[in-house]
């Protein structure tokens, strides 16, 4: 069985086909500036990529141009667009209705519908590709997948707001979380490293990428998440301040004159490790200008690294102990340093990190010591081969 | 030697004179509505109350209605006025420039006045009160002592919010945290407690009253506490929601066309467990309304729980590990059942209450089983004691 998996963005598609006997990737890629002027699809093969600049004037257009590639005499990888079993789609907020992936029928895209006010930068896109997708090849099954699904396992004392619950009722204001199918993935993966049962393990699943969010997840289970109503909450991030003292809006708002489309532009892109350190959002910048003395750089990552470090803390706590700390994404799976600076001054809890295992990128290994009373783990995340995953086990279910 | 305690609010005046002796409140009142129509002093002696009603067009008058009701023939406390050596007055903001309570002078009005912009609801009575007690009492020294001082320790990371930098340098923009007075008198009177130099100690405050806020306190030093620019930030409150994603504060204000000054009353006076319960923000009404079967008042109270428990988790990440667990304020010092609740899932801190001794109100005393590993204890606060020490120690240096 070979799956599509596709994760559309406003100007953007990425896609993977997966075949699923082996899980390995066949074909895999990239378009950009859909409907913008200098549009082009990156189509990678067996690690030979191959170019295709074209206008694209909408998302039906780069789906076609993916699936004329996927089947193209030189660079393709099938013969036959029926060889395409069924189409796994990103989705970013599947509100309060979706605890899992879910086959794609009209009440879902309904229900996507629905979820528009809660995610209007995301939502639309992913359900532009979905009906592109649809029109292209009505007769394959389509999945959703939601980054929210995972964290709806979490108790209602952990996402309600301490505001007036009408705006839950009303507004559907609480915590979602997101990066759900990365924090799934990487437990599971976890849990297989550890030769033990889900069930039984306590993890805080760190996802330290350019956006970033920790997860408290029992037996399997998200209980509690550190980003919320949107991605904004939580750690400090790329761009994006995480959480702050609210009444600094107000503040800003007053002092200033700025409009409330400013101030959510200024938490969203333009605080963070860049807003801190003035360098970057990119980790590895900052880090190198930290190691060059930059005082603001290194303020950036110490800051970080005390963020991460109490929500792992708060998460031991919600979790009444911890079995395994599992790093993933960008900064998770490359910074050896960032891994020591987060785990440094954990002793309490009894971790001890292997400097020479920690010494890793992009591997999926346990780095912690033998005498380490909790676990600490590198799992690259792999959100596609999850989509792809999910959507065998419902179109099989369909049969 | 006699030193008057002062604490001016917008409307309102709270005083002790306390004898330093042995630091015995020989008198104490609040005066309420100054300025408003319904003016009124009570004024306590020996637990007999005197209310004096009369018309006080501002805070000069009702200084001097105290002062007056201090050498009453009937039920003042002094002959005279001159008994009183000084006077200690409650500041909530000092800025960055105060670490420590000060003898006020000239510069430290002028101070006082550059924090308006910080605290502009709190600052200015109490610049008020200070100039009415200077006049009415020109030779009499006068302290200030200051709500954000005790967390002028904190490291940078932990005060500089993930914002642009330049945000801190323009408009100080950072996290100053308050209740400092308390938690310092606590963590002071828990080392006593507990028989240890305090700068061998691992402490956790817990200031939990209508306002509430959290205190990492090690070596005796404030190294983060969870309110922030504003007393806005950190746990759930009375009728404050502490932290919550501030993407909500623009979808708010986009999706129901609320003014930024209408978010900021609801974060401040509608939230909170008031807002989450719908009862009330008095913990004890929210608490008999769980127990009658109240769904929302039981998720705001498990709500409350959960924060504060998170919060305990991260400062003990922060301090790597605790010694120390303490609980003050109107809540802290008298809700056994919230007590339980939040030590309840403690246990991989090693964490052991003792329900028969937890089973106490206002008192000082250690509430933890003998085997548990952090102890933990409840302490009355007093700020007012700690403003009346902090002025004794700064009057008999300027001799």
């Amino acid at each position: 069985m070979k799956i599509l998996v596709v994760n559309c963005g406003s100007s953007s598609l990425k896609y993977q086909l997966i075949n699923m006997e082996d899980e390995s990737v066949l074909a895999k890629g990239l378009v950009e500036r859909i409907g913008i002027e200098g549009s082009v699809l990156t189509h990678k093969v067996n690690g030979e990529k191959h170019v295709i600049e074209q206008p694209m004037e909408d998302h039906k257009v780069a789906v076609k141009l993916v699936l004329d590639a996927l089947v193209d005499k030189k660079y393709g990888v099938i013969e036959d667009m029926s060889e395409i079993s069924a189409v796994g789609h990103r989705v970013v907020h599947g509100g309060e209705k979706y605890a899992g992936s879910v086959f794609i029928d009209k009440d879902v895209m309904k229900a996507l519908e629905d979820c528009i006010p809660l995610a209007p930068l995301h939502n639309p896109p992913n359900i532009i590709g979905i009906n592109a997708c649809r029109e292209l090849m009505p007769d394959t099954p389509m999945v959703g997948v939601f980054d929210t699904a995972f964290h709806q396992t979490m108790p209602k004392y952990s996402y309600i707001y301490p505001l007036p619950y009408e705006l839950y009722e009303k507004y559907k204001i609480r915590k979602y979380g997101f990066h759900g199918t990365s924090h799934r993935f990487v437990s599971a993966e976890t849990a297989k490293l550890m030769g033990k049962n889900i069930e039984d393990i306590k993890m805080i699943t760190c996802h330290l990428g350019n956006g970033a969010s920790i997860c408290a997840v029992d037996k399997g289970k998200s209980v509690d998440t550190s980003m919320g109503f949107t991605p904004l909450a939580g750690l400090a991030m790329g761009t994006r301040c995480g959480d702050i003292d609210p009444a600094v809006i107000p503040f800003l708002m007053n002092t200033t004159g700025m409009s409330i489309k400013d101030v959510d532009v200024l938490m969203n892109k333009k605080s963070g490790i860049l807003g801190v350190s003035g360098v970057s959002s990119d980790f590895r910048d900052v880090e190198s200008a930290a190691n060059s003395g930059n005082e603001r750089a290194k303020l950036a990552l110490d800051l970080y690294y005390h963020r991460v470090k109490s929500f792992i803390g708060a998460y031991t706590a919600v979790l009444n102990g911890v079995d395994a700390i599992v790093f993933t994404a960008g900064l998770g799976e490359n910074s050896a340093t960032s891994r020591a600076a987060i785990c440094d001054g954990l002793g309490y809890l009894g971790i001890k990190i292997d400097p020479e295992k920690n010494n890793i990128r992009g591997e999926a290994l346990e780095i912690s010591a033998p005498d380490s009373k909790v676990r600490i783990f590198v799992v690259p995340t792999n959100e596609e081969l999850m989509i792809a995953r999910d959507t065998k086990d419902i179109v099989e279910n369909l049969k």
